[in-house]
């Protein structure tokens, strides 16, 4: 009987969009609670997310609370993350599974979001699935981060064959971060309309209201020029939300639902001025909950319903065993299917050339292994993987803080990212990569042109403050028994090519420096490498020189010059930090000999490595020669070495003077 | 007679035309000739915008050649930094000055072009006017930074009410990079219609064509969507891109000019394919010159005229007198200042706090003094100088990359920027500090809740690494007799007053660290701070504690226990970097005690810069506690300390130790 049917439906809509408007008041109680216990926090922006947490979470995303692991399940980026606390409600009442180790989770109760943001809690002040909240796929909090990390997401998920959607949730104030555009451009490139990017726009930023700029007009018009679907909706309102969230599905484009929404919602003491990034006081907590219940009164909301969020499909096994060591073919083999036959006659070959050999050989090896780029492949050598892997090869174009934050996306989903440009240009994502690190992303950087040895291009295109910047994380633990971040500064094509294969072995934050110039080959074929390690490379008396990377090869010409003169030297490649320095300082120690290091870029790197290390002994001496001025161009790199000070002559002047 | 008139304003205007063609012909020899000669270079990408540079340079800009220090003259920023040859081309065609030192300048003339990328030239690889060519106001190279720096330098023209217009080049597929956006946002927030971008859009990236989301279509529709006046033009038509230039300086809206342009305009051979970043073979250069000779053939590019620039107004004076030595009221004065007369009997304040009041006190006594800030400024409380002084105060929203090369534009303009935001933040803008470093800009970065004393908001809002990538600089000269950088980290709000007193005075990139919680003073108000200097605290016998900002409260407590047990130390507050560390060292050396730096970040500070000291004699221990762990959220500074090894337990354990 259609009449009855249409009832039936109409009252299971009212039904419905009750529940949504009673689950909203109920969380939003939850988030007042557990702030004003917290003593921090930010409630207004949470409360403002209540209806579209609410939607997302008990009734469009298809997941198990229960399995957050399963990689079949839908995916909620926060990248507003100091809105988290809704979100943390919302899970608990679901009792979702936290915990950092996967093999014995447990279940998240109301109870626990009275320890928002302790010590003790998996609960972090904002989005922080490392330190136990495995809902999420990547820390969030410094803003504009999460599109690019759904849109990563989305990547692995097509690769993988699976069916999944990608809500991404995002505040009006964070889209004035540029990034926001370089994740809008990369989505629409690549057509991975199953991201859905929620824009929250409540009108309030931190220290006063929002730019007209970004008004919910203004981003809705910004997001149609970059190609998008856009919807614009009340973020308070069910129907709205659902409707919009519908549309998202069947669209042939990305979907930006653009939901003006309300800071501090339901809650209407807080909502005359900018009430921005505190808690409600305890004593004005009763108060408050009390505004609540009248908006749940307001707006006669009531449900018997008690939905849960519709199952994900059953997860599969894993792939791939996880424990195997990666082996690379030989790298005669690996140059030869490539077509680089020729270098192993000339013994000559670029670092940055023979990254590109390895991430080919590795591709062929590990499906897992994808390669991302921003428009200089045919520099960086990834061009190489991508004639050979298309499908798994990712432009990014000229954006590095996307690239970055999507290489993230997709070590979450399960694949092992080699994000490439110019070591100068990776600078532009020190941000993106820390938080892939607090994320202990699976992520490999690779960055190309390092040091000053590219010369002629001149100081705006040369990275000499990554190192500083790459080694202050290479100190850190991650908690799981790795550190932070390891670096590579290979000096020659066959140790390049073993890092690359080392960098797949770790599981995490990986950083590779290769250099501009052809480099004589300085291994023999077959030498192997490991993390934490160094070669050394001759042996003398009277000094121990330390280098790394391209530089090393103006080091071995000192060291020879200096044996005509009498002087010999240990030289020593230290390929890798952190490094195992004490073999180093011991032989030095032994030899009562001084410990010259040489490195074409800011200091920071290599010579703070051993000289924190010498310095803990305080019974060998480390002297450094490091860049000590701003680069300019030159015709030559070695030009540039002499202009900052680590010439050829420098060495020989500053090992002289050592051995006096 | 009206028909005369119309006929000689018809042939001046095809004649003008004809001199755009012509001079764009000529130059783009230069530009061939000039790549060949060095050997690299982007000639196809300079050709591009030959039409472009005549009008601007020849037609439109009013300036001096001679005099290009004129601070009434128009600029052009070459955000679009690689494409600079056609640029050098036409200042040595109209004899620019050039030279390091302003005060005895040189012509550069077309026998100079052959120099470029030469060490001993002033024309760099990219736009570099600290080697000597002060037409440009900062480097440019490292892409999407010119617009914003584009910006800063309309904001100092206004505040200095000059008439000025600003130009700035960008590319197409360089508009990918989200910073253009930040800037596309910031010019309409602060109405700088007097800056104009103009888009080379030749369709080709390096590794490949530009993504359509770069099409002219899809730019203009981006540029229009944020406000934007636009007006799209064929790049090599003189009369539609004057006409274009018409237009913007009457448009009531920032103007964007996309301009269809050529990527080896003149040059078919070049075309074919994708030719970037590589010069003209010498065997084929005659081949692309006469090329270039048919295309000024057919379009019968000729022309009687000798255009130079518009003259711009006869500069008047400096506003001030460079040398006096900056000096701020007393500190209870500057409190009294600003209603915080209370903090006075407290003595206790953030140094994020004091850091405005030292910002309100600069800004009364120096009116080049600016605030930039990220929409934090009511946590950096750079909103104190925001009330106090609204007309030099620039809210940048949440947009960081674009904040910091907006300051670095308000620098070139003469005015002394303050930009601030968390220093967690403040990391997204490391690639624009590098390029400000390597401009050697004026330039003051704040950066707030540095280390991990902030506690319950987690380590996506901790800055941890900030330190390690800034003193990589301060080790760097910057080759006019200073360093690249100068770090202060005050423990105090006391010395945070003083410290902000010694950034004005540097002329050069400085980064202040505060903190957020509040912390008890530490010196007198009168005490008094010196670049490179430190202050002992503490006098002992057994062990000197070095540390700085607000960790150095727990070494003092430390220093307490300690004495209580019998083992007294020295306690030095490192407030700088670079420090003078030696006389530190030498109370160690001749007492035969260690030194322990404690530190609430990752490593690469103040531990590296005494280990570093002291390994080059080898002659005395320094041990360093840095954070060793990713650190998490906990609700007091003091629970983050411990988590991360560097609490007051790890430092009584790691002293009684080095005293054993």
């Amino acid at each position: 009987m259609p009449l009855t049917d249409t009832q039936s439906k109409r009252e299971a809509h009212v039904s419905t969009a009750g529940f949504v408007h009673a689950k909203a008041v109920e969380l939003g109680k939850h988030v007042l609670r557990m702030t004003s216990t917290a003593g921090s926090g930010h409630p207004s922006s949470a409360l403002a997310l209540c209806h579209i947490v609410v939607e997302l979470m008990y009734r469009r995303m298809r997941y198990d609370p229960g399995n957050p692991w399963n990689p079949n399940s839908d995916r909620l980026v926060l990248s507003i993350g100091h809105a988290v606390p809704i979100v943390y409600a919302a899970y608990a009442d679901l009792q979702g599974a936290v915990g950092v180790d996967r093999a014995s989770p447990t279940r998240l109760g109301i109870e626990d979001l009275a320890d928002l943001r302790e010590l003790g809690s998996t609960l972090d002040g904002h989005p922080n699935p490392a330190e136990g909240f495995p809902f999420f796929d990547a820390a969030t909090g410094s803003l504009g981060q999460g599109l690019s990390v759904g849109a990563g997401l989305a990547l692995a998920a097509r690769l993988h064959g699976i069916d999944k959607r990608i809500y991404v949730i995002l505040g009006d104030g964070e889209s004035r971060e540029g990034q926001v555009w370089e994740a809008a451009d990369f989505i629409v490139d690549h057509r991975l309309n199953e991201v859905c990017a929620l824009f929250s726009c409540n009108g309030q930023g931190q220290a006063a209201p929002v730019s007209s700029q970004q008004s919910p007009d203004a981003i809705a018009a910004k997001m149609a020029a970059f190609g998008w679907n856009v919807v614009e909706v009340d973020g308070h309102n069910p129907d709205e939300l659902s409707s919009a969230l519908d549309r998202a599905e069947v669209s042939d484009r990305p979907t930006a639902v653009i939901a003006r929404t309300i800071k501090g919602w339901g809650v209407e003491s807080i909502q005359a001025k900018n009430f921005h990034g505190k808690p409600i006081p305890p004593t004005q907590l009763d108060a408050a909950l009390a505004e609540l219940d009248e908006t749940e009164k307001r707006l006669g909301a009531q449900s018997t319903l008690s939905l849960r969020p519709p199952a994900p499909a059953t997860p599969s096994g894993p792939s791939r065993e996880r424990g195997e060591r990666t082996r690379l073919p030989s790298f005669e083999d690996a140059c030869r299917r490539v077509g680089l036959s020729a270098v192993l006659e000339d013994k000559k070959l670029a670092t940055r050339v023979a990254f590109g050999v390895a991430l080919v050989a590795l591709g062929d090896l590990d499906d897992r292994v994808v390669s991302l780029d921003g428009d200089v492949s045919n520099s960086t050598f990834s061009e190489m993987f991508a004639r050979k892997h298309p499908d798994r090869f990712f432009e990014c174009k000229i954006a590095e803080q996307n690239m970055v934050s999507v290489g993230a996306g997709l070590a979450a989903g399960g694949m092992i990212p080699f994000a490439g440009s110019f070591g100068k240009f990776i600078a532009r994502a020190a941000d993106q990569i820390d938080l892939a690190a607090i994320t202990r992303a699976n992520l490999k950087i690779v960055g190309s042109h390092c040091g000053v040895s590219l010369g002629a291009d001149g100081p705006s295109q040369m990275s000499v403050s990554d190192v500083a910047y790459f080694r202050s994380l290479t100190r850190v633990e991650d908690g799981r028994g790795g550190i932070a971040c390891h670096i590579f500064q290979p000096c020659d094509a066959i140790s390049a090519y073993r890092c690359v294969e080392l960098m797949a072995d770790i599981e995490g934050l990986c950083y590779l420096r290769t250099f501009r110039p052809a480099a004589d080959f300085v291994y023999p074929m077959d030498e192997q490498f490991e993390p934490r390690g160094f070669k050394q490379l001759r042996s003398g008396q009277h000094l121990s020189l330390a280098s790394c990377g391209y530089m090393l090869h103006t080091v071995l010409e000192a060291a020879a010059k200096l044996a005509e003169r009498g002087i010999t030297c240990n030289v020593f490649d230290c390929y890798t930090l952190p490094l195992d320095a004490d073999p180093i300082l011991e032989i030095a120690r032994n030899q009562g000999t001084a410990i010259l290091t040489i490195e074409d870029n800011y200091s920071g790197g290599l010579h703070a490595e051993l000289a924190e290390a010498a310095a803990q002994r305080g019974d060998v001496r480390v002297v450094g020669l490091t860049a000590r001025r701003i680069p300019k161009s030159a015709k030559t790199a070695a030009e540039v070495f002499s202009h900052v000070g680590v010439g050829l002559e420098y060495i020989l002047q500053k090992a002289s003077e050592l051995v006096e």
